[in-house]
């Protein structure tokens, strides 16, 4: 087809990466491709930050599940929802800073550094580098925005880890048919009937990727998953931020 | 450098597009490229509605500031923080939903949308159409709801639409320095004198694209933008949908 979508539809996650950091060539790069991403009425509402110290990283890592690609990467990025830089600059001009706190200004920020995200990781990709998104800085915000001395009116969002990737080639996972996730005019309720096959899919996939130690279903992993009340502390330290307030 | 980069770095938002609609092949290409994107713990928590009747783009484009590229494009998609897949799957087998009920999954599904999002978009790019991100249908999201039909445990993000361009290629707007989005291992407060040089920047930027009609820095911009409060309606919709509560 072309790179971009080679790059798109050939992802997957890496979970190992070589000892090797990125140039600052790379680095450049990839943090102008974040950059070029839409962006709404132009706020820009999010920071990134590069940790380049291991000290850092393993501390961080500690947050997020201790895994090993947090530190052995080419470089781990954090991505912030920011709306910091806007209001100092509200107060400068002597503007009311309350809208800041609203949740349509909070869901800007979340879009907009999502949105940069996901352009970092298709150039990262596009370049022959592995990624993988780290949800796991959520299972400590406080302590993250400690590490990273982050200011209020911002909030740490997900890493995301940029490296050479030294596995082989995995099978991406299969999404959902399309038929479940795209609706045509109006919002049409799940088919049973392809959510049970998709459900088989998924647990072929399982079973081969694991040598039969592990068949579950998509509706099952949810099941398990999503009824999980974790992180319950994001709700008084987005309070604590003035995020998501009114 | 390669096709992906190009089409990242190239972006700019298109607002006039041929009126031709998207083949059944390009729709299919551009939903996939969207859900090949990272996911939180595989939850795949949006829904992508395509608009293709002219009559619901109309009232959607009502509620979205009028912009006749909402109606006359080649696709217009509406993407959809979408949990109530999950809710009716974790009822099924009958686990406690209040989890679903948190800002972290409502976190989740916001992130999960917008990086499948990204991934239309550069996808789309790449492939010659242009794109412009329609966050204006938050202008009125009870009422955008009732057009999709959504069911709670949902909340419609932002529209995209995808079509063949008519205008020509724009320059795209300089974006924030690097210097002040990219920090490195601790955050940064923003350097005055970077700031006050990119202002001067953003202000050539506009006298020369609106011919001396708009001279405004990006402070500027922001000072006079993001001190309203505006879509205040979204909290309540966000507790009436069970959604951001906990």
């Amino acid at each position: 087809m072309n790179q971009a979508i080679d790059a798109i539809l050939g992802h997957y996650s890496v979970r190992k990466f070589e000892d090797k950091s990125l140039t600052e060539e790379e680095l450049s790069l990839l943090i102008k491709s974040a950059q070029a991403a839409s962006t709404s009425s132009f706020v820009q509402a999010y920071s990134i930050i590069g940790i380049t110290d291991k000290e850092v990283r393993k501390q961080i890592s500690l947050v997020a599940g201790n895994q090993p690609y947090t530190v052995q990467t080419g470089q781990l990025f954090i991505f912030v929802a920011d709306l910091a830089r806007h209001h100092a600059i509200l107060e400068e001009f002597q503007v009311d800073t309350e809208a800041l706190e609203t949740s349509e200004k909070w869901l800007v920020s979340v879009i907009d550094a999502a949105l940069a995200a996901q352009n970092m990781a298709i150039a990262a990709e596009s370049l022959g580098f592995g990624i993988c998104y780290i949800g796991g800085i959520r299972n400590n915000v406080e302590q993250i925005s400690k590490i990273l001395d982050l200011p209020p009116y911002t909030m740490p969002l997900f890493g995301l880890t940029v490296g050479h990737p030294v596995v082989d080639k995995e099978k991406a996972k299969p999404r959902l048919p399309q038929s479940l996730v795209y609706h045509e005019n109006t919002y049409q309720k799940t088919n049973p009937t392809i959510l049970a096959d998709y459900d088989e899919q998924i647990k072929m996939y399982y079973n081969e990727r694991t040598a039969g130690k592990r068949i579950e279903g998509w509706s099952e992993q949810m099941a398990r998953g999503l009824g999980q009340k974790n992180r319950l502390d994001l709700k008084a330290f987005l309070e604590k931020q003035h995020l998501n307030q009114k």
